[in-house]
């Protein structure tokens, strides 16, 4: 059976693919089979790996919310577009907690022009890493996508690599890191040239260095730092309001009653029982 | 009286700017200051400087059919597109004639990457410029727009010279240059830059170094290398079909009679004839 994906490639469909998402969202291996096996009835010639998953992502809302929200995150950070901005400030968040202090949209001067920052990031100091006792500063260009089927290519990558280059020229004391993060995959010229030339690269399902600990999905997921339109049981309205209310996760609505959330946002009632509901089921109901 | 640009800004007419441009084309200041008034008496309000490019240009056709042409050289280099493919030969092919040996779409391997190389172009041999007898090797990026107000940015010029770095990187032996094609103009930051890196910059009334010697019009008019899709008494169905027929140069089509003309190309015959007249207007009657 061939199925479409977003790139407009055709492909076979492959139980194996559904199976590794759903497990990876911390779904049981048993109920990952009952579901894609459900999906497997229905489908038919053609059908988009987009329809696929809005199937997979109904049929596990119905027995496991969290696990539901888990698996959508792809597109949860989709939809914190489309412009980029709020992505942007999202990732800056999601590195203080991780110990980095930013700074975004910076204008900073290099040896020959000003470039602008998307985000300067200094590194949490520790002994082991700086016996010198300089952190370094990473200068981060975030690239958005909010299209699928895009991949960030090696263009991005030298860009910013030139652009350290010439800040660095201008501030030799200061140790400077090229750091390219983005929403989408990488090309493999992308890849091998950010190994070449040691520019750390977030991407979705791939980071220099580090593996995959440093992908973007495994720095959101390790301290469950799910971006606030994670919630599958809210309408896009609804969850385009969670987001422009000023709210970069979804935790920071944890001890909120529905409605609490329904007069702050202007949501619908639907939709704040939805993010009761899906924050209950991600976080339990302690802080 | 306020005109709207491409880019969609307003600014008051300027009867100097059209007076420039008209006789930058070779039209004489009584002529262009004849044109000009009759042009300024039918403006009205919010009239885009499309239109009256437009209005002036036919004006100009019915007096100057040579001056029409170099005042449309602008406009005949955007429709060498929509995709740049064409005008990337082209612009090739003008480097060919100035002694440059050129290879499009090269595919050449730097120290982290391979890079696809619009142009490679070995500059031409000459012993004042070469003491060391190793001409340098230009890797050229060639940026095609075909909108109106738009400008290549810092972002092109800092990819180019660090592809450069790279290919430079995996071979010592060759000096290697950066050049930067573009039929538009830069922003301020990029033509700072390129002073500043060395990256050769060649767009729309700028160039670095050379000053605007080395300006695409300048290259272009200097040995009357008009683009086949200069005659401003062709339709655009036929300058079409004229680039499309392989023809690089609108001086290649010296000495064809208009029924020959109209069989190579598939033009009509109101197309063949306003050919003939504007390479006769260009280039006079022999070769």
């Amino acid at each position: 059976m061939q199925v479409t994906k977003a790139s407009g490639e055709r492909e076979r469909y492959a139980p194996a693919k559904v199976m590794e998402s759903l497990t990876r969202s911390g779904v049981s291996p048993d109920e990952a089979k009952r579901i894609e096996r459900s999906i497997a009835r229905e489908i038919t010639p053609g059908d988009s790996t987009t329809e696929l998953f809005e199937r997979v992502r109904k049929r596990l809302m119905e027995t496991d919310i969290a696990g539901a929200a888990r698996y959508s995150l792809k597109q949860a950070i989709m939809e914190l577009g489309p412009e980029g901005y709020y992505f942007e400030r999202y990732v800056a968040h999601v590195l203080e907690k991780y110990g980095y202090r930013t700074k975004t949209n910076q204008m900073t001067q290099g040896a020959c022009v000003s470039h602008e920052i998307d985000i300067v990031a200094e590194e949490p100091m520790s002994k082991e890493k700086h016996s010198a006792g300089i952190p370094v500063t990473y200068l981060i260009e975030v690239k958005y996508h909010n299209a699928r089927g895009v991949k960030t290519d090696v263009k991005e990558a030298m860009y910013a690599y030139a652009r350290v280059l010439d800040v660095q020229e201008g501030r030799k004391g200061v140790p400077y890191g090229t750091w390219l993060v983005t929403n989408t995959k990488f090309t493999e010229n992308a890849k091998r040239y950010g190994a070449c030339r040691g520019v750390r690269l977030t991407g979705w399902r791939h980071a220099h260095p580090g593996g995959t600990e440093e992908s973007l999905e495994r720095l959101i997921e390790h301290w469950g730092l799910y971006p606030v339109t994670i919630f599958p049981g809210v309408s896009r309205a609804g969850r385009i309001a969670l987001a422009d209310g000023g709210v970069y996760f979804a935790y920071e609505l944890l001890g909120k009653d529905a409605r609490e959330l329904q007069k702050r946002f202007g949501i619908t009632e639907h939709d704040a029982a939805g993010v009761y509901a899906g924050v209950t089921a991600l976080f339990g109901t302690h802080a």
